[in-house]
Formats: C-alpha cells, sequence, structure tokens
C-alpha cells in the first residue's frame, strides 16, 4: 500500500511536471534543475553563471529547508530570485514550483535556474518541470560521490566538479571520480569551476548554450 | 490520507527503535547515530574515535545508498564493521538496524556508532535505537549550515567541525556558524577535529565518555 502511494504521488507529481515544463517551454524558457550535497558551491556557481549570461534574461528559484541566505545573496548581485523554503521536505516539487511561477514574472526567452534543496539523494528522484538537471559536487566531499550516490549523477546531463583550488588539500582522487562518474553517466561531460574566479566557467556556459540550442531544434 | 500513512510508518519505525535501544542499552552497549551531509568526514572521524576508544569493544553500522567503501575501510584498520546499502533510501530505519544486529555479535558494554546516510535532512527525522545523534559538518560546507539545515544541529548532542585545516582556504566564518548553532541547539557542544591527523579528537573522546556516563545513571 505503501509503495501504491508512493507511486500515485510520483505520478501525480509528474504529469504537473509536464504541464509546467510545456508552459516553460512555449516561452522559449530553458530550465535546468541543479542539485547537489549542502555546501557543494551551487549558489556560487549560479552567480557565476549568471555573470556570463548576461544579458540574456534569467531568473533563479532557490530551495532550502530553512532560511532566505540564498536568494538574498543573489538579489545583492541584481539576480532575479526568488525561494521557496520548504520547512523540512528534503527535495522540491512540481506544485512548489508551481506556487512560486505564479509570483514571479519570468521573461520569454529566459534562462530559469532552479537550486534543488542541498541533498545528492531525494532531489534526484523527481521531475520539477527542468530541461536538464546537473550535479555540482565538491572536491572537498571527495571522490567516491559517484559511486555512493549514482543517481544524482546518472539523472543529470553534465558534472560541475567545484572548489578546485582544494583539491591538492583533499587529496581529491579525480581519476577514481571520472571512473566513477563515467561508469553511472557515460554521457555527461565534467567541467570543473571554481565559484569564486569563476575559471573554467565559460566552457560551461558554451555547453548550457549548446544543450539549449538542442532542447530546442 | 498520506499523512495519516507517514505517521503509521513513523510510529512502527519509533516503536522498533525503542526496542531496539532497550535491547542493546540492557547489554551496556552505548549507541551513536552519526549525521551529515556527503563528504563531511563522518567515516574518518570514525577511524579517529575507534583508536582512542580502543581497548573498548566498539562496532560501527556504515549506511550508504550504494557501495560498501567505507565499511571496507574501516575493516582494513581492524575496525569491526557492517554495511548497510540502502539501494536508495535517503535514510536508515530502525528494521535496517534491526535487520543488521541479527547479523552483528556486538559485545556486551561496547560502543556501536552508526553512520547514517550522507545527508543532512531525512535522518534527523528518525530514530533508528540510538542513545544519542551527533551531527558531523565540514567547513568547506560553509558556516551557514545550522541556519539551511535546522533540525539536524537541533536534534544532536553534540556538533563535531571537520576538516578545519581548510578554515582559511575557505573563508569559514566561526562566529556565524556558532551562532547558529546556538540558535537551534542551544545545549550542543562544538567540537572540532581534523578527522585526518586526529587534532580535537580527544575532546569529544572525553565528551562522549561523559555521555555514556549520563546514560547509564
Amino acid at each position: 500500500m505503501r509503495i501504491e502511494l508512493k507511486r500515485a504521488i510520483y505520478e501525480e507529481n509528474d504529469r504537473l511536471a509536464g504541464e509546467i515544463h510545456e508552459g516553460l517551454r512555449s516561452r522559449g524558457v530553458f530550465t535546468v534543475n541543479v542539485l547537489g550535497s549542502p555546501g557543494a558551491g551551487k549558489t556560487s556557481l549560479l552567480m557565476r553563471l549568471a555573470e556570463r549570461l548576461a544579458p540574456d534574461p534569467l531568473a533563479v528559484i532557490e530551495g532550502d529547508v530553512a532560511s532566505d541566505i540564498d536568494a538574498r545573496a543573489l538579489k545583492a548581485l541584481g539576480i532575479d530570485a526568488y525561494q521557496i523554503e520548504t520547512g523540512g521536505d528534503c527535495h522540491l516539487n512540481a506544485p512548489m514550483i508551481q506556487a512560486i511561477l505564479g509570483k514571479m514574472k519570468i521573461a520569454d526567452d529566459s534562462w530559469l535556474f532552479i537550486e534543488n534543496i542541498g541533498n545528492l539523494i531525494c532531489p534526484a528522484e523527481s521531475v520539477i518541470g527542468e530541461d536538464i538537471k546537473i550535479v555540482v559536487a565538491s572536491v572537498a566531499e571527495g571522490s567516491d560521490k559517484p559511486y555512493k550516490y549514482p543517481l544524482a549523477f546518472q539523472r543529470s546531463a553534465a558534472c560541475i566538479l567545484t572548489k578546485p583550488d582544494l583539491m591538492k588539500a583533499v587529496d581529491f582522487d579525480e581519476v577514481f571520480f571520472r571512473s566513477g562518474l563515467s561508469s553511472v553517466a557515460p554521457e555527461a561531460p565534467l567541467f570543473t569551476v571554481n565559484g569564486r574566479t569563476g575559471e573554467g566557467a565559460d566552457a560551461l556556459v558554451e555547453w548550457l548554450r549548446a544543450a539549449r540550442g538542442a532542447a530546442r531544434a
């Protein structure tokens, strides 16, 4: 019975996510669902992407269990950011996205980044209206993450490795990480981006533009 | 109906967790449920604690979504470790603990550390038979974690800050972190421990021995 109910909840979520996606897509909005652990550097990455995607219209939905720290940090940079506080829920779902979209004025042909809750497990299980998922992992989390949390990497169209300046200090084993990523997500490219300096972000932006072009084709 | 069912599942979990706790406690076993994000340094911390708690009997249950990397690393050091692979579940629950305890031979008066799934949200919501929870956070995750993930800190009897050697490189704001911790968990002491060198672990061991003494009293 538990499984039946879970399936029903997922089916309803997926139906609504499909509607959200269709609505955004029809207006030329390209939507990226950003996954990653707490403190992986998702928000800093979005700052560097927003700088590079300007003057394209761009909006961000920030998901957190509590606090609006991230949305405020983005707004301080002039980024159009909206906070969802789940109050406990471990991932964003389609009803939450539908509710906040009702309060937003997203320009046609925008980029829409949705920073999911810091959690490498639950957010990977749901769609929320996105075109693609991407997963952000910091070198400080260690090189075994694709082995331990395969679904987040498997469901993501690209993987972004952050905090590369710490690589040496934490003995990050890039070969082991890449091998794990290849085994669960053989198609997903790996980008290394320093979220503070923006080093490496240009290649990711180029890939995002290509992914967007492909989704529109 | 969803809420009703969820409540029923939690009630059944809590009942079983109570039984597990009673069984362990009656044999003098002190059980610590270890929470933290992916890559927070939970396993390294357990290595340093095991070294310092020897020759006390000690066992570890390792929880992961996938892989037995952590249990193997602990066994390589001679630690009595058992892996639970949840295959997707985002936290350990009491039935999982009951099942693995049936395969373990835990000596009377042991320390039992249960490393929960790397997830700062869901594991905080359940009891699994423990005497206490502790939460591990790495400085690389940033100083805002108690604000963003309050429940994990609130439910924990102590907080352990790891990877202090990275503090400067990541501009960790210890005052902000402590302030967040105090606001959600005013009673919880903060220990800073380097999981590689063991620096700072002695104070935590002393606190654990006191917590164990208090639980037995």
